[in-house]
């Protein structure tokens, strides 16, 4: 491409709205304009880059095995209805009314398109296992849409379904996309993992995320020194500290705390490490408050807390005045040793082997030493409820536990009957008997793969792309102040080579000054630049850098042929 | 492809509401499967061919310098609203109301947004001619939605849309975008004509439809036995007949005519040709009544009418209350002679030329013969009013016209200021001074050129592609009731020669028997079908078959290559 010919408007301001640096580097290099509250318009050169992670995405998915369709945008309320999720979805879910009254939704999501796509065309087990993707515009209605594409309202998505008649098949599926997406991730260019993840609100068993390693990143991941062991920190588990229970040594003693409500004030006024403290939370159960105790060090995990029976799926701290009625006691001042027998006591594994510990006394101003469980203090069960931290051991038994930021750009999930449940969809297995079929879900947010690799590669000039996704590889400028033909003879010839050879190549012939040109080159993250030059033409070399690097190379021709090759 | 590994879905049965061969073709197909009304989901098949159709849009597009780029689908309403059509378009357009009770549009079409883009991308003088397309998913909420998708509510659609400094600039870049979409149109194998269109309520000067021709079209072409001259058929002009008005020769005599009201009716009574009358129409104009008279044998063209300064856009017959009120007359009796004098009378060209005419009598029942104009009857203005009809000679003075039925595939515009005056789009000159740009917008309906491509080219058995938009070029079929070894890796071999050579290529193992499986790939339009047989592996040819032909050939593999190559 010859950039004269190209549409580049890069920008020095940005709005102060735009805090992360993808956002703002994406809005300077002129990717992206904002239309309004998340929606945007890509640019010629946005899009360049947004389709590489297109092709790449569809290529993968294509030697899968899967097969591209397309489903409408517009889905019918009927089907939402069905499944139960016109309801449940939220105000994420972008309701419409057309012109009969009739509604429908901008489809964040496929699930009960395809299912009922399937239902029709899915008669016998003898066309299953069967993988069905679309790359393809949705719409979540974001209360607070921000970070520029990242966590816009309008992206592009890859989806993919797929349909079995036994959970073995949707286990053999699930390890072919976990398969495949490691694979498009890695021929991105990008450092990512794949991590252990919740199943949340979509259902169903087994689910990984893929996460780009960076740290602006919103999830927070742990993962093992030693091993492929990762996982989203609200998924990790948090093993049992190795050994057995000490036996109680100390006396139980009631200690004066006035105004030590913390543990971090407690454990000071008290002299003892947080790791010998106990925290009690009192937070609203199915019936009835429920304590949780954690190590004083430790912090709750609310998604491993809502998977508890006693607990609704989003718990939440019970008020003061609920507390000081129950137990007459204010918060702060809480412990497990004589609460009241109707309050369940869930004890976090690593908080159950302690012994002799510090917690709330059960009277406004007052703790205890030298408490006990079983002896002076109530376990009702001891479940994994705490997140975890750094140095853990490893759930998979090898390493320890480090942290990471990530930004997610994938999500695989085993929704085993749910959609196919609601809706109806079966086929005939061998026997001739209609059976539902499992589903497994697979989803990629291919515009905000975009985003994501420049929050894990960029620097002060702007960004850095992996060569994959480059809108082109290399950028070849002139710089002919005397605009003497040979120069600019010279520059056409080699980038008419370069072309020739497949490699996609930017011509910078907009005649700028050398600072300028180049600002612009490394701001849209060209991975290689050469200088065509009367200099250069003299010595029969090219001026080469690499983006990222700090110094210029003299090459020749064929050396950075073999370098693009 | 090996077509056990394809999603392949026909069916017998299609709903009844599926009047239109192609929307009966695609369904019997499984291309597409309807979701609700006016919403289509693209099977993998239909989407291979949707996909060939988009990628040689693009690739002429992206030839003819334009650049790609994408814009969001959903638009806020204030873009709407500084362009006045948040009012005027109509309820086609989908509104929607986001979480916020913002309100926006699921766009049907672009102006507004590339609009916005340009007055915040383009400064300069220097940036123009500038050319923008995408290829996108459009929504118009028609009433009646119907024939698939044909008239689909949701659709794939290539708009572009270019921004000039002159109107010399935008007719180069318009002339440009005819002879690219020519190119496309050809390169996908459609018959078409490119005509002139009238510019419609998307306004502007110049426009061209393009138009596959096809019996089933709902478009009325008019067109040139002896050159490239094609209009649509309400901008097709009618030439003044050659020659002078003859003298009058008749008296001017009132005629009983108790109950003929048509020219039908009339002509029969008195013995005379439909072409030696003249009907009158009272139409309401934008003050008062206005006559409206043609030659017996034409029918007025509502678009020439609604050009006229009398009248407005969409003119109406007057009512037969207010006939009555202002000439004492009924419809059917109204005529040019002695018509009160505060009615304008615009005659139309063939009319005016007529001498001793019949028309009505400005008297219940009667009728006048030998009436003549000036002498008898006031002309006001004689304009073009009426629909051309076939043998009329061509506007540009070669040949004469004819007539075809068409399907409306693209469609471009010279929009001149309109949008970018409203939305203050305007660059610096080269002397430094603000100019509104130009526009010039460019569509092509990339969804209705499936369907138009099957109503142009079918038969009985089903679709017969043009090979640009096959959803592959050829079909291996192994017949081999014995299943030999030597018969399946014949056609395997051949495959994955095919395939080696670039050839698009579907395998057939599904192993059906001949019929079913013939019947299949004669229903979804594979171009060209291979048979690999016992009998034909013992004489060394392939049993070949082009789609649409009737006989099978014996050909050599060699044959088979030259004749795909």
């Amino acid at each position: 491409m010859r950039l004269s010919q190209f549409h580049l408007a890069t920008v020095k301001e940005v709005p102060a709205d735009a805090e992360l640096t993808s956002h703002r580097l994406m809005l300077r290099a002129g990717m992206i304009r904002k239309l309004a509250s998340g929606l945007y318009t890509w640019s010629p050169l946005g899009l360049r880059v947004l389709r590489k992670v297109e092709n790449v995405v569809r290529d993968e998915m294509d030697r899968a095995g899967a097969m591209e369709m397309l489903m409408p945008a517009v889905q019918p309320k009927e089907l939402w209805k069905e499944t139960g999720r016109w309801d449940k979805f939220g105000s994420e879910l972008l309701k419409i009314r057309d012109r009969k009254e009739q509604e429908f939704v901008f489809g964040p999501t496929h699930e009960e398109v395809i299912t009922d796509f399937a239902r029709n065309e899915l008669k016998s087990y003898k066309q299953l296992p069967i993988n069905f993707y679309q790359i393809q515009t949705k719409f979540r209605d974001e209360i607070r849409p921000r970070f520029g594409v990242m966590r816009a309202r309008e992206f592009l998505m890859k989806d993919a379904y797929s349909f079995h008649l036994s959970p073995e098949s949707l286990n053999e599926t699930y390890e072919v996309m976990y398969q495949t997406y490691s694979r498009i991730f890695s021929r991105l260019g990008l450092k990512f993992r794949a991590v252990q993840a919740d199943t949340g609100a979509i259902g169903g068993n087994a689910s990984h995320e893929f996460q780009v390693l960076a740290d602006s990143g919103e999830d927070a991941i742990a993962f093992s020194d030693r091993s492929d062991y990762a996982a989203n920190i609200e998924k990790a588990e948090a093993l049992a500290p190795a050994g057995e229970r000490p036996a109680p040594r100390a006396e139980l003693k009631r200690v004066d705390t006035p105004t030590q409500k913390t543990i971090a004030d407690v454990s000071a006024f008290l002299g003892v490490s947080p790791q010998q403290c106990v925290k009690t939370l009192l937070v609203r159960g199915r019936e009835g408050l429920v304590a949780l105790c954690l190590r004083g060090d430790h912090e709750i995990n609310e998604v491993k807390a809502g998977k508890l029976p006693e607990l609704p799926d989003e718990s939440v701290l019970a008020p003061e005045e609920e507390i000081l009625s129950a137990t007459g006691t204010r918060p702060g001042f809480i412990g497990p040793v004589g609460l009241p027998g109707n309050i369940p006591v869930i004890v976090d594994r690593s908080a159950a082997v302690l012994a002799d510990f510090v917690c709330g006394g059960n009277a406004d101003g007052t703790h205890y030493t030298g408490a006990n469980w079983e002896r002076d203090a109530r376990i009702t069960r001891v479940e994994d409820i705490r997140q975890v931290v750094e140095g853990d051991p490893s759930p998979d038994g090898h390493g320890t536990l480090q942290m990471a930021r990530g930004i997610e750009v994938g999500h695989i999930f085993q929704l085993g009957p749910k959609y196919a449940q609601a809706l109806g969809a079966t086929v005939l297995d061998d026997q001739g008997k209609a059976q539902v079929m499992m589903m497994g879900c697979y989803g990629i947010g291919v515009s905000r793969i975009v985003a994501a690799a420049i929050e894990q590669s960029h620097d002060e000039a702007g960004i850095i792309w992996p060569e994959a996704m480059a809108p082109w590889r290399v950028a070849v400028c002139i710089i002919n102040p005397k605009n003497l033909p040979e120069v600019r003879e010279a520059a056409e010839a080699l980038y008419r080579k370069l072309e020739g050879r497949g490699v996609e190549t930017l011509l910078d012939d907009r005649g700028l000054r050398p600072g300028q040109m180049f600002a612009d080159l490394e701001l849209i993250g060209i991975p290689h630049r050469v200088v065509v030059s009367e200099r250069g033409l003299a010595s029969g070399t090219l001026e080469y850098r690499r983006r990222g690097e700090a110094e210029n190379r003299a090459i020749t021709e064929d050396e950075l042929f073999t370098l693009l090759a």
